[in-house]
Protein backbone atom coordinates (compact mmCIF):
# COMPACT_ATOMS: atom_id res chain seq x y z
CA UNK A 1 0.00 0.00 0.00
CA UNK A 2 1.04 3.63 -0.88
CA UNK A 3 2.28 5.33 2.20
CA UNK A 4 0.31 8.34 3.07
CA UNK A 5 -1.78 8.17 0.18
CA UNK A 6 -5.44 8.18 -0.61
CA UNK A 7 -8.26 6.29 0.29
CA UNK A 8 -11.39 4.78 -2.19
CA UNK A 9 -14.39 4.03 -0.77
CA UNK A 10 -16.73 1.68 -2.88
CA UNK A 11 -20.41 3.47 -2.07
CA UNK A 12 -23.88 1.56 -2.65
CA UNK A 13 -26.57 3.76 -2.91
CA UNK A 14 -29.10 1.72 -3.17
CA UNK A 15 -31.99 0.92 -5.32
CA UNK A 16 -33.03 4.38 -6.38
CA UNK A 17 -35.01 5.70 -4.07
CA UNK A 18 -32.65 8.57 -2.54
CA UNK A 19 -33.78 7.76 1.47
CA UNK A 20 -32.34 3.90 0.97
CA UNK A 21 -28.53 5.26 1.46
CA UNK A 22 -27.12 4.56 4.40
CA UNK A 23 -26.10 7.27 7.36
CA UNK A 24 -22.63 5.66 6.50
CA UNK A 25 -22.83 6.58 2.45
CA UNK A 26 -23.93 9.76 2.92
CA UNK A 27 -20.89 10.83 5.89
CA UNK A 28 -18.78 9.15 3.20
CA UNK A 29 -19.83 11.82 0.54
CA UNK A 30 -19.80 14.53 3.26
CA UNK A 31 -15.78 13.55 3.06
CA UNK A 32 -15.11 13.07 0.08
CA UNK A 33 -12.78 15.03 -2.27
CA UNK A 34 -13.41 13.09 -5.75
CA UNK A 35 -16.63 11.51 -6.65
CA UNK A 36 -16.39 8.88 -9.68
CA UNK A 37 -19.22 7.31 -11.15
CA UNK A 38 -19.87 4.93 -13.92
CA UNK A 39 -22.67 6.62 -16.91
CA UNK A 40 -23.34 6.55 -20.23
CA UNK A 41 -22.57 9.03 -22.46
CA UNK A 42 -25.32 11.57 -22.89
CA UNK A 43 -27.38 9.77 -20.26
CA UNK A 44 -27.78 11.16 -16.72
CA UNK A 45 -26.43 9.13 -13.73
CA UNK A 46 -29.43 8.49 -11.16
CA UNK A 47 -26.21 7.54 -8.71
CA UNK A 48 -25.03 10.85 -9.27
CA UNK A 49 -28.27 12.23 -8.77
CA UNK A 50 -29.04 10.73 -5.24
CA UNK A 51 -25.62 11.36 -4.41
CA UNK A 52 -25.06 15.05 -5.13
CA UNK A 53 -27.33 16.53 -2.75
CA UNK A 54 -24.15 15.21 0.20
CA UNK A 55 -21.93 16.14 -0.83
CA UNK A 56 -19.87 19.45 0.44
CA UNK A 57 -19.01 22.42 -1.76
CA UNK A 58 -15.58 21.86 -4.28
CA UNK A 59 -15.79 18.15 -5.11
CA UNK A 60 -13.62 17.02 -8.61
CA UNK A 61 -16.64 14.63 -10.27
CA UNK A 62 -15.04 12.07 -12.62
CA UNK A 63 -17.50 10.74 -14.53
CA UNK A 64 -16.51 7.05 -16.32
CA UNK A 65 -18.39 6.98 -19.52
CA UNK A 66 -18.74 3.55 -21.01
CA UNK A 67 -17.20 3.31 -24.34
CA UNK A 68 -20.37 2.92 -27.31
CA UNK A 69 -19.66 -0.65 -28.18
CA UNK A 70 -23.07 -1.09 -29.81
CA UNK A 71 -21.26 -2.59 -32.95
CA UNK A 72 -19.68 -5.19 -30.93
CA UNK A 73 -21.11 -8.50 -29.78
CA UNK A 74 -20.79 -9.03 -26.14
CA UNK A 75 -19.26 -12.33 -26.28
CA UNK A 76 -16.89 -10.95 -28.78
CA UNK A 77 -13.23 -10.65 -27.62
CA UNK A 78 -12.91 -7.05 -29.19
CA UNK A 79 -15.94 -6.08 -26.63
CA UNK A 80 -14.19 -7.67 -24.10
CA UNK A 81 -10.96 -5.55 -24.32
CA UNK A 82 -12.51 -2.73 -24.95
CA UNK A 83 -14.47 -2.78 -21.76
CA UNK A 84 -10.67 -3.94 -20.18
CA UNK A 85 -8.86 -0.71 -21.35
CA UNK A 86 -11.74 1.02 -20.65
CA UNK A 87 -11.61 -0.31 -16.35
CA UNK A 88 -7.90 -0.07 -16.81
CA UNK A 89 -8.10 3.62 -17.92
CA UNK A 90 -10.84 4.68 -15.16
CA UNK A 91 -8.44 2.60 -12.62
CA UNK A 92 -5.55 4.71 -13.72
CA UNK A 93 -7.95 8.03 -13.29
CA UNK A 94 -8.54 6.98 -9.98
CA UNK A 95 -5.09 6.09 -8.81
CA UNK A 96 -4.18 9.42 -9.73
CA UNK A 97 -6.13 11.33 -7.54
CA UNK A 98 -5.34 8.50 -4.54
CA UNK A 99 -1.59 9.11 -5.27
CA UNK A 100 -2.32 12.77 -4.77
CA UNK A 101 -3.73 11.93 -1.02
CA UNK A 102 -7.32 12.11 -1.98
CA UNK A 103 -10.43 10.49 -0.52
CA UNK A 104 -12.44 8.88 -3.77
CA UNK A 105 -15.71 7.94 -3.48
CA UNK A 106 -17.07 5.62 -6.51
CA UNK A 107 -20.84 5.13 -6.68
CA UNK A 108 -22.55 2.19 -7.01
CA UNK A 109 -26.30 1.36 -8.03
CA UNK A 110 -27.36 -1.42 -5.59
CA UNK A 111 -24.40 -2.99 -3.49
CA UNK A 112 -20.73 -2.39 -4.63
CA UNK A 113 -19.07 -5.92 -4.62
CA UNK A 114 -22.75 -7.72 -5.48
CA UNK A 115 -22.62 -7.85 -9.33
CA UNK A 116 -21.17 -4.05 -9.65
CA UNK A 117 -18.93 -2.30 -12.20
CA UNK A 118 -17.15 -1.03 -8.94
CA UNK A 119 -15.57 -4.47 -8.77
CA UNK A 120 -13.80 -3.94 -11.90
CA UNK A 121 -11.82 -0.82 -10.28
CA UNK A 122 -11.30 -2.67 -6.79
CA UNK A 123 -9.39 -5.45 -7.80
CA UNK A 124 -7.50 -3.16 -9.90
CA UNK A 125 -6.86 -0.68 -7.04
CA UNK A 126 -7.60 -2.44 -3.64
CA UNK A 127 -3.98 -4.14 -3.47
CA UNK A 128 -2.32 -0.55 -3.82
CA UNK A 129 -4.54 1.68 -1.98
CA UNK A 130 -6.39 1.46 1.20
CA UNK A 131 -9.91 1.08 0.48
CA UNK A 132 -13.17 0.89 2.35
CA UNK A 133 -16.99 -0.73 1.07
CA UNK A 134 -20.16 0.48 2.17
CA UNK A 135 -22.51 -1.73 1.31
CA UNK A 136 -26.21 -0.72 -0.25
CA UNK A 137 -29.44 -2.46 -0.82
CA UNK A 138 -29.79 -4.44 -3.48
CA UNK A 139 -32.20 -3.27 -6.65
CA UNK A 140 -33.53 -6.69 -5.93
CA UNK A 141 -34.25 -6.34 -2.69
CA UNK A 142 -35.68 -2.73 -3.13
CA UNK A 143 -38.05 -5.19 -5.52
CA UNK A 144 -39.11 -7.39 -3.27
CA UNK A 145 -39.40 -5.02 -0.32
CA UNK A 146 -42.10 -2.51 -2.86
CA UNK A 147 -43.71 -5.65 -3.60
CA UNK A 148 -44.26 -6.67 0.18
CA UNK A 149 -43.18 -10.22 -0.97
CA UNK A 150 -41.50 -12.25 1.57
CA UNK A 151 -38.93 -13.98 -0.21
CA UNK A 152 -37.17 -16.57 1.67
CA UNK A 153 -37.47 -18.12 5.65
CA UNK A 154 -36.02 -20.83 6.96
CA UNK A 155 -33.90 -23.46 5.51
CA UNK A 156 -35.34 -22.40 1.77
CA UNK A 157 -32.81 -22.30 -1.25
CA UNK A 158 -32.36 -19.13 -2.40
CA UNK A 159 -30.68 -18.40 -5.78
CA UNK A 160 -29.84 -15.30 -8.26
CA UNK A 161 -30.00 -16.48 -12.05
CA UNK A 162 -29.32 -14.30 -15.19
CA UNK A 163 -32.16 -14.69 -17.84
CA UNK A 164 -28.99 -15.20 -20.45
CA UNK A 165 -28.77 -18.73 -19.14
CA UNK A 166 -30.04 -21.72 -21.69
CA UNK A 167 -33.82 -22.58 -21.14
CA UNK A 168 -32.73 -26.36 -20.58
CA UNK A 169 -30.52 -25.03 -17.83
CA UNK A 170 -32.42 -21.76 -16.31
CA UNK A 171 -35.45 -24.75 -15.89
CA UNK A 172 -33.66 -27.36 -14.54
CA UNK A 173 -32.14 -24.54 -11.58
CA UNK A 174 -35.66 -23.24 -11.42
CA UNK A 175 -36.69 -26.85 -10.42
CA UNK A 176 -34.28 -27.11 -7.77
CA UNK A 177 -34.32 -24.26 -5.54
CA UNK A 178 -37.02 -23.02 -3.41
CA UNK A 179 -36.64 -19.36 -3.95
CA UNK A 180 -35.58 -17.35 -6.62
CA UNK A 181 -34.54 -13.86 -8.68
CA UNK A 182 -34.15 -13.58 -12.22
CA UNK A 183 -32.11 -10.47 -13.28
CA UNK A 184 -31.09 -9.20 -16.59
CA UNK A 185 -34.98 -10.17 -18.33
CA UNK A 186 -34.94 -8.37 -21.06
CA UNK A 187 -35.00 -10.10 -24.50
CA UNK A 188 -35.24 -13.45 -22.49
CA UNK A 189 -38.73 -12.75 -21.09
CA UNK A 190 -40.27 -15.51 -23.56
CA UNK A 191 -37.59 -18.34 -22.80
CA UNK A 192 -38.02 -17.74 -19.28
CA UNK A 193 -41.33 -17.80 -19.08
CA UNK A 194 -41.04 -21.27 -21.19
CA UNK A 195 -38.57 -22.48 -18.18
CA UNK A 196 -40.90 -21.39 -15.16
CA UNK A 197 -43.84 -23.37 -16.90
CA UNK A 198 -41.68 -26.63 -17.55
CA UNK A 199 -40.11 -25.97 -13.73
CA UNK A 200 -43.34 -25.59 -12.30
CA UNK A 201 -43.01 -22.38 -10.55
CA UNK A 202 -44.58 -20.08 -13.57
CA UNK A 203 -47.69 -20.22 -11.48
CA UNK A 204 -45.65 -18.30 -8.46
CA UNK A 205 -43.51 -15.73 -10.68
CA UNK A 206 -43.92 -12.19 -10.10
CA UNK A 207 -42.77 -9.96 -12.49
CA UNK A 208 -41.01 -6.30 -11.69
CA UNK A 209 -40.37 -3.32 -13.87
CA UNK A 210 -38.63 -0.20 -11.92
CA UNK A 211 -38.94 -2.22 -8.39
CA UNK A 212 -38.24 1.03 -6.45
CA UNK A 213 -39.31 3.82 -8.57
CA UNK A 214 -42.24 5.63 -8.34
CA UNK A 215 -44.07 4.23 -11.46
CA UNK A 216 -42.72 0.45 -10.33
CA UNK A 217 -45.09 -1.86 -12.05
CA UNK A 218 -45.57 -5.56 -10.09
CA UNK A 219 -47.66 -7.83 -11.47
CA UNK A 220 -48.11 -11.99 -11.55
CA UNK A 221 -45.65 -12.81 -14.86
CA UNK A 222 -49.09 -14.89 -15.95
CA UNK A 223 -51.00 -11.70 -16.15
CA UNK A 224 -48.29 -10.28 -18.09
CA UNK A 225 -49.56 -10.29 -21.98
CA UNK A 226 -46.97 -10.12 -23.61
CA UNK A 227 -42.88 -10.81 -23.41
CA UNK A 228 -41.25 -7.38 -23.78
CA UNK A 229 -39.48 -6.54 -21.01
CA UNK A 230 -36.87 -3.99 -20.53
CA UNK A 231 -33.39 -4.88 -19.69
CA UNK A 232 -32.77 -4.15 -16.11
CA UNK A 233 -36.69 -5.92 -15.74
CA UNK A 234 -36.39 -8.78 -12.82
CA UNK A 235 -38.51 -12.11 -12.05
CA UNK A 236 -38.92 -12.96 -8.67
CA UNK A 237 -39.87 -16.45 -7.45
CA UNK A 238 -40.97 -16.30 -3.92
CA UNK A 239 -40.23 -19.49 -1.48
CA UNK A 240 -41.64 -20.17 2.05
CA UNK A 241 -44.43 -22.28 0.15
CA UNK A 242 -45.39 -23.64 3.40
CA UNK A 243 -46.18 -20.03 5.35
CA UNK A 244 -49.20 -20.25 7.82
CA UNK B 1 -58.18 -2.74 5.22
CA UNK B 2 -59.38 -1.52 8.05
CA UNK B 3 -60.73 2.21 7.74
CA UNK B 4 -58.89 4.77 9.63
CA UNK B 5 -56.60 2.38 11.35
CA UNK B 6 -52.55 2.50 11.64
CA UNK B 7 -49.48 1.58 9.79
CA UNK B 8 -47.41 -1.75 10.17
CA UNK B 9 -43.41 -1.01 9.11
CA UNK B 10 -41.19 -3.52 9.25
CA UNK B 11 -37.70 -1.67 9.36
CA UNK B 12 -34.44 -3.63 8.25
CA UNK B 13 -31.79 -1.87 10.67
CA UNK B 14 -29.09 -3.49 8.60
CA UNK B 15 -26.07 -6.23 9.50
CA UNK B 16 -24.81 -4.32 12.90
CA UNK B 17 -23.22 -1.78 12.64
CA UNK B 18 -25.62 1.33 13.45
CA UNK B 19 -24.30 3.48 10.61
CA UNK B 20 -25.16 0.82 8.19
CA UNK B 21 -28.92 2.13 9.04
CA UNK B 22 -30.95 4.38 6.08
CA UNK B 23 -32.15 7.42 5.67
CA UNK B 24 -35.84 6.16 5.15
CA UNK B 25 -35.30 3.93 7.92
CA UNK B 26 -34.41 6.75 10.08
CA UNK B 27 -37.11 8.52 9.24
CA UNK B 28 -40.00 5.81 9.80
CA UNK B 29 -38.64 5.23 13.67
CA UNK B 30 -39.08 9.16 14.13
CA UNK B 31 -42.63 9.13 13.42
CA UNK B 32 -42.85 5.74 15.00
CA UNK B 33 -45.50 5.46 18.26
CA UNK B 34 -44.91 2.20 18.84
CA UNK B 35 -41.59 -0.39 18.40
CA UNK B 36 -41.62 -3.39 18.25
CA UNK B 37 -38.87 -6.23 18.77
CA UNK B 38 -38.01 -9.96 18.60
CA UNK B 39 -35.66 -11.14 21.49
CA UNK B 40 -34.95 -13.39 23.89
CA UNK B 41 -35.76 -13.11 27.17
CA UNK B 42 -32.57 -11.87 29.34
CA UNK B 43 -30.50 -11.26 26.33
CA UNK B 44 -30.60 -6.94 25.47
CA UNK B 45 -31.96 -6.77 21.56
CA UNK B 46 -29.03 -5.44 19.03
CA UNK B 47 -31.62 -4.04 16.93
CA UNK B 48 -33.01 -2.10 19.37
CA UNK B 49 -29.68 -0.63 20.67
CA UNK B 50 -29.12 0.82 16.84
CA UNK B 51 -32.77 2.07 16.81
CA UNK B 52 -33.32 3.75 20.01
CA UNK B 53 -31.44 6.87 19.42
CA UNK B 54 -33.81 7.64 16.42
CA UNK B 55 -37.05 7.09 18.10
CA UNK B 56 -38.96 10.98 19.60
CA UNK B 57 -40.29 10.53 23.35
CA UNK B 58 -42.80 8.74 24.52
CA UNK B 59 -42.63 5.44 22.49
CA UNK B 60 -43.88 2.56 23.30
CA UNK B 61 -41.71 -0.10 23.44
CA UNK B 62 -43.05 -3.79 22.66
CA UNK B 63 -40.43 -6.42 23.08
CA UNK B 64 -41.74 -9.83 21.83
CA UNK B 65 -39.93 -12.50 23.47
CA UNK B 66 -39.64 -16.03 22.09
CA UNK B 67 -40.88 -18.76 24.06
CA UNK B 68 -38.05 -20.88 25.68
CA UNK B 69 -38.27 -24.32 23.65
CA UNK B 70 -34.79 -25.42 24.52
CA UNK B 71 -36.71 -28.44 25.63
CA UNK B 72 -38.50 -29.23 22.34
CA UNK B 73 -36.23 -30.47 19.33
CA UNK B 74 -36.62 -27.73 16.42
CA UNK B 75 -38.09 -30.25 13.73
CA UNK B 76 -41.42 -31.49 16.43
CA UNK B 77 -44.67 -30.20 15.67
CA UNK B 78 -44.52 -28.97 19.36
CA UNK B 79 -41.81 -26.87 18.74
CA UNK B 80 -43.61 -25.46 15.60
CA UNK B 81 -46.95 -25.17 17.45
CA UNK B 82 -45.32 -23.10 20.56
CA UNK B 83 -43.56 -20.91 18.05
CA UNK B 84 -46.96 -20.45 15.91
CA UNK B 85 -48.49 -19.69 18.90
CA UNK B 86 -46.09 -16.71 19.87
CA UNK B 87 -45.88 -15.10 16.77
CA UNK B 88 -50.10 -15.07 16.56
CA UNK B 89 -49.75 -13.95 20.46
CA UNK B 90 -47.37 -11.44 19.32
CA UNK B 91 -49.98 -10.06 15.76
CA UNK B 92 -52.45 -9.88 17.88
CA UNK B 93 -50.48 -7.19 20.28
CA UNK B 94 -49.56 -5.29 17.18
CA UNK B 95 -53.01 -5.29 15.88
CA UNK B 96 -54.04 -3.82 18.74
CA UNK B 97 -52.39 -1.03 18.54
CA UNK B 98 -53.31 -0.79 14.62
CA UNK B 99 -56.53 -0.71 15.41
CA UNK B 100 -55.57 1.98 17.58
CA UNK B 101 -54.72 4.10 15.11
CA UNK B 102 -51.23 4.04 15.66
CA UNK B 103 -47.98 3.64 13.80
CA UNK B 104 -45.79 0.87 14.91
CA UNK B 105 -42.66 0.02 13.19
CA UNK B 106 -41.10 -3.58 13.93
CA UNK B 107 -37.50 -3.86 13.52
CA UNK B 108 -35.39 -6.46 12.02
CA UNK B 109 -31.99 -7.46 12.34
CA UNK B 110 -30.96 -7.64 8.22
CA UNK B 111 -33.44 -7.03 5.58
CA UNK B 112 -36.93 -7.86 6.76
CA UNK B 113 -38.12 -10.23 3.81
CA UNK B 114 -34.99 -12.19 3.35
CA UNK B 115 -35.05 -14.78 6.07
CA UNK B 116 -36.09 -12.44 8.64
CA UNK B 117 -38.73 -12.76 11.77
CA UNK B 118 -40.98 -9.67 10.81
CA UNK B 119 -42.08 -11.95 7.86
CA UNK B 120 -44.18 -14.15 10.25
CA UNK B 121 -45.52 -11.10 11.54
CA UNK B 122 -45.83 -9.56 7.98
CA UNK B 123 -47.76 -12.85 6.43
CA UNK B 124 -50.41 -12.41 9.54
CA UNK B 125 -51.11 -8.59 9.43
CA UNK B 126 -50.27 -7.24 5.87
CA UNK B 127 -54.26 -8.27 4.46
CA UNK B 128 -55.59 -6.18 7.48
CA UNK B 129 -53.45 -2.97 8.03
CA UNK B 130 -51.63 -0.62 5.66
CA UNK B 131 -47.94 -1.90 5.72
CA UNK B 132 -44.80 -0.75 4.16
CA UNK B 133 -41.67 -2.64 4.00
CA UNK B 134 -38.24 -0.47 4.68
CA UNK B 135 -35.23 -2.61 3.36
CA UNK B 136 -31.89 -3.44 5.06
CA UNK B 137 -28.48 -4.31 4.13
CA UNK B 138 -28.59 -7.90 4.40
CA UNK B 139 -26.23 -9.93 6.96
CA UNK B 140 -24.44 -11.59 4.02
CA UNK B 141 -23.68 -7.79 2.49
CA UNK B 142 -22.21 -6.92 5.77
CA UNK B 143 -19.90 -9.51 5.55
CA UNK B 144 -18.69 -9.66 1.77
CA UNK B 145 -18.27 -6.05 2.61
CA UNK B 146 -16.53 -5.91 5.66
CA UNK B 147 -14.09 -8.57 3.40
CA UNK B 148 -13.81 -6.64 0.27
CA UNK B 149 -14.69 -9.70 -1.33
CA UNK B 150 -16.36 -9.61 -4.78
CA UNK B 151 -19.04 -11.74 -4.58
CA UNK B 152 -21.08 -12.31 -8.09
CA UNK B 153 -20.32 -10.44 -11.55
CA UNK B 154 -21.83 -10.72 -14.86
CA UNK B 155 -23.63 -14.09 -15.31
CA UNK B 156 -22.55 -15.89 -12.04
CA UNK B 157 -25.18 -18.05 -10.91
CA UNK B 158 -25.59 -16.82 -6.83
CA UNK B 159 -26.83 -19.29 -4.16
CA UNK B 160 -27.84 -18.75 -0.39
CA UNK B 161 -27.57 -22.07 1.44
CA UNK B 162 -28.32 -23.19 4.72
CA UNK B 163 -25.58 -25.25 6.29
CA UNK B 164 -28.09 -27.60 7.70
CA UNK B 165 -28.52 -29.50 4.30
CA UNK B 166 -27.16 -32.80 4.28
CA UNK B 167 -23.62 -33.06 3.22
CA UNK B 168 -24.55 -34.90 -0.40
CA UNK B 169 -27.26 -31.77 -1.23
CA UNK B 170 -24.10 -29.36 0.14
CA UNK B 171 -21.76 -30.91 -2.34
CA UNK B 172 -24.38 -31.04 -5.17
CA UNK B 173 -25.37 -27.57 -4.58
CA UNK B 174 -21.87 -26.13 -4.41
CA UNK B 175 -20.35 -28.00 -7.42
CA UNK B 176 -23.27 -26.29 -9.40
CA UNK B 177 -23.19 -22.43 -8.74
CA UNK B 178 -20.21 -19.84 -9.40
CA UNK B 179 -20.75 -18.07 -6.13
CA UNK B 180 -22.36 -19.25 -2.64
CA UNK B 181 -23.23 -17.83 1.15
CA UNK B 182 -23.27 -20.69 3.21
CA UNK B 183 -25.80 -19.83 6.24
CA UNK B 184 -26.18 -20.91 10.06
CA UNK B 185 -22.79 -22.75 9.76
CA UNK B 186 -22.54 -23.12 13.64
CA UNK B 187 -22.50 -26.89 14.43
CA UNK B 188 -21.94 -27.87 10.76
CA UNK B 189 -18.69 -26.98 9.77
CA UNK B 190 -17.54 -30.35 10.29
CA UNK B 191 -20.02 -31.29 7.72
CA UNK B 192 -19.55 -28.08 5.71
CA UNK B 193 -15.97 -28.59 5.12
CA UNK B 194 -16.18 -31.97 3.69
CA UNK B 195 -19.03 -30.84 1.18
CA UNK B 196 -16.65 -27.77 -0.23
CA UNK B 197 -13.87 -30.19 -0.35
CA UNK B 198 -15.75 -33.03 -2.36
CA UNK B 199 -17.20 -30.17 -4.56
CA UNK B 200 -13.75 -28.50 -5.41
CA UNK B 201 -14.73 -25.46 -3.21
CA UNK B 202 -12.63 -25.82 -0.60
CA UNK B 203 -9.72 -23.26 -1.56
CA UNK B 204 -11.98 -20.22 -2.41
CA UNK B 205 -13.96 -20.59 0.74
CA UNK B 206 -13.76 -17.69 3.15
CA UNK B 207 -15.25 -18.24 6.94
CA UNK B 208 -16.62 -14.94 8.69
CA UNK B 209 -17.29 -15.00 12.24
CA UNK B 210 -19.11 -11.51 13.99
CA UNK B 211 -19.05 -10.38 9.92
CA UNK B 212 -19.91 -6.40 10.42
CA UNK B 213 -19.13 -5.90 13.70
CA UNK B 214 -15.60 -4.40 15.54
CA UNK B 215 -13.84 -7.68 16.24
CA UNK B 216 -15.07 -9.31 12.90
CA UNK B 217 -12.97 -12.43 12.28
CA UNK B 218 -12.09 -13.34 8.47
CA UNK B 219 -9.91 -16.32 7.55
CA UNK B 220 -9.58 -18.72 4.46
CA UNK B 221 -11.60 -21.97 5.71
CA UNK B 222 -8.56 -23.69 5.21
CA UNK B 223 -6.91 -21.69 7.78
CA UNK B 224 -9.17 -22.32 10.47
CA UNK B 225 -7.69 -24.94 12.50
CA UNK B 226 -10.88 -26.61 14.40
CA UNK B 227 -14.71 -26.99 13.69
CA UNK B 228 -16.03 -24.74 16.63
CA UNK B 229 -18.22 -22.06 14.88
CA UNK B 230 -21.26 -20.00 16.14
CA UNK B 231 -24.66 -20.26 14.87
CA UNK B 232 -23.94 -16.61 13.03
CA UNK B 233 -21.10 -17.39 10.99
CA UNK B 234 -21.05 -17.50 7.60
CA UNK B 235 -18.82 -19.22 5.20
CA UNK B 236 -18.40 -17.24 1.71
CA UNK B 237 -17.85 -18.70 -1.67
CA UNK B 238 -16.93 -15.80 -4.20
CA UNK B 239 -17.75 -15.96 -7.75
CA UNK B 240 -16.02 -14.09 -10.55
CA UNK B 241 -13.77 -16.69 -11.00
CA UNK B 242 -12.22 -14.82 -14.61
CA UNK B 243 -11.67 -11.75 -12.82
CA UNK B 244 -8.88 -9.50 -14.45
Amino acid sequence: MTAGAGKLIGIGVGPGDPDLLTLKAVRALAEAEVMAFFAKAGNASHARAIAVRHLRGGVVELPLLYPVTTELPKCSASYRGALADFYDGAAAKIAAHLDAGRRVVVLCEGDPLFYGSYMHLHVRLSSRFASEIVPGITGMSGCWSSAGVPIAQGDDVFTVLPATLPESELARRLADIDAAVVMKVGRHLSKLRRALASSGRLDRALYVERGTMADAKMIPLTAKSDDEAPYFSVVLIPGWEHQP
